[in-house]
């Protein structure tokens, strides 16, 4: 088994925080995403959509998504459940873990990747090349505003983003919100209970990964 | 148990295909999106994102997204299973409905909701105003382009979108496609595999859901 991973990129750390919460170590191949690595036919035929994490299993099967490569690990070593025992609690952590991942991921990507002069003509991952749209980036960082008020009212009333435990929905949202930071989007002051939140999942050994 | 529905908007469509694939009735209140019902206060007490399908179970649980809504009937009724079984197979199939779900159908809702009339200032679902970006309509339906050659690939290759059984992937895949095609993009008539497999999964009864 190998994981395909690159140590700066948000996507594939929401799947070695995942691991090492689990416990789990799986060798890693660096791809050059800053040199597009990824788009290079050798990568290309490793993932023919030309992102990172990939996951490739010792029968040749891979894995391209870096959820599916969670809920392949949760599956295989459910101890410690990181998304969820009783069906309502894996319905909300996932509802949870996609509403991070759609307006807060999603949205950094879109203020990111729309305005960073290394990325023009690259406002997608993937095999296709888009331009950036600046009005994109200015709606990308009026969503990072709106998902920071979301997830500090949220986190005024839970523990933690799905619940009372630490879940996949927590790994989405801070993997977003340092993502933000490095896009100089960072959280209000006034957002008390996300910093809070912050600080305590920021302080696990996971959030080293 | 209550499903918050709306017949004519494609994401609880996918909602109502699965239910239809596991034999479930759910008794269904309609909110009516075309006149903005699902932004009163009264349906923002139940879903403060402001977005249809919401499941609300018996001890007044609400469940806000249409997977999460999924990842409950399928742990409550595993039969026929529409989310995989093995590790590798649940990993696959959530991985080809995230694909289809990022490149198809975010790719309609931004072509769609960044050039429709009807929706000036509401270029995303959800609580917040944004002003629709022409760029992104056109990106949009380059997108589309792109997904219709990437399933036609897929299709070339498999009976369905994630392998040999029909699954929520698919279903992903069918939903993303009459929507885009109701907003005036159909699959290219080259796209054979695509087409084969569109025939044939909306031959199935749940298509009508």
């Amino acid at each position: 088994m190998k994981l395909y991973d690159c140590t700066t990129a948000p996507s594939p750390r929401r799947v070695r925080i995942f691991l090492a919460e689990k416990g789990i170590v799986v060798p890693t191949v660096q791809v050059d995403l800053r040199n597009n690595e990824q788009l290079t036919p050798a990568f290309r035929a490793i993932n023919p959509d030309a992102t990172v994490p990939s996951l490739e299993l010792d029968d040749g099967t891979r894995i391209n998504d870096a959820i599916g490569i969670c809920i392949y690990f949760e599956a295989i070593k459910p101890q410690p459940p990181l998304m969820g025992e009783t069906p309502q609690e894996k319905a909300l952590i996932v509802s949870w873990q996609r509403e991070a991942e759609r307006n807060g991921f999603y949205a950094v990507m879109e203020a990111f990747r729309n305005w960073a002069r290394g990325l023009k003509g690259r406002a997608l991952p993937g095999p296709y090349d888009y331009e950036q749209i600046p009005a994109l980036a200015e709606r990308g960082r009026l969503r990072i505003g709106h998902f920071f008020e979301q997830m500090n009212a949220r986190l005024a009333q839970s523990e933690y983003v799905a619940g009372p435990r630490f879940s996949i929905a927590d790994i989405t949202t801070l993997v977003t919100i340092d993502f933000a930071a490095s896009a100089k989007a960072s959280m209000p002051e006034t957002s008390t209970h996300l910093r809070r939140w912050h600080a305590q999942v920021s302080a696990r050994p996971s959030a080293k990964a």
